[in-house]
């Protein structure tokens, strides 16, 4: 696996394939209301009620939807255990654990520049 | 400054400041052509067209409206510099230049998880 950890101060971010997918990366996790089913889903799995219930203001619609942006991009994964009912959780896959430090970091850094607007607001 | 390090793994997401806060971080530094554009700057400060010309396939349009979303949240500054003609740059911020982390993380994460696929398509 290669070490990129250097890139961005020393790369130019035009059309190389680095580029693009750190482009569609990012693009991923700022979806609306995705990083906050990614930060969820870091603590434990949930089903999909829970998962609704858990999340303010998110709507049915749009959760499915980007669950399904989730598994298609393979973050999600989605547990299907034989019990009686069926039962059906959606967990983070392994690529999707090692979005933690973006998340963490994301969460870091918005809390101490944003803040006090948002307390405003 | 407090320290949010653990939050993700123990906090409900739900609706608190903290959360929304986040949401509002991960929501902006993921709109489309964002992440590239603070990735760009996080080199040198631009001038507009050289910036247009350093992102491929970005828009005139696009990266005006970017550039001052940027500004707008105290991500970017607009230095006018006394020249003549009259010089226009755009740098980051501090906190700006503080979203470092979190580009460089969502880079090699990306890398990790998506090249393949990237060169297949």
């Amino acid at each position: 696996m290669t070490d990129h950890s250097d890139k961005p101060n020393d790369a130019n971010c035009d059309h190389r394939v680095e580029c693009s997918v750190f482009q569609r990366g990012s693009e991923l996790l700022g979806k609306r209301w995705t990083g906050v089913i990614i930060y969820m889903l870091l603590q434990k799995s949930y089903r999909f009620s829970e998962l609704l219930g858990a999340i303010n203001g998110i709507s049915d619609r749009l959760l499915t939807e980007r669950l399904r942006e989730l598994e298609e991009n393979g973050l999600v994964e989605r547990r299907v255990i034989a019990e009686s009912p069926v039962r059906v959780e959606y967990a983070l896959t392994e690529a999707g654990r090692d979005a933690h430090d973006i998340i963490s970091a994301t969460y870091r850094w918005a809390n101490r520049w944003f803040h006090l607007v948002s307390e405003r607001e």
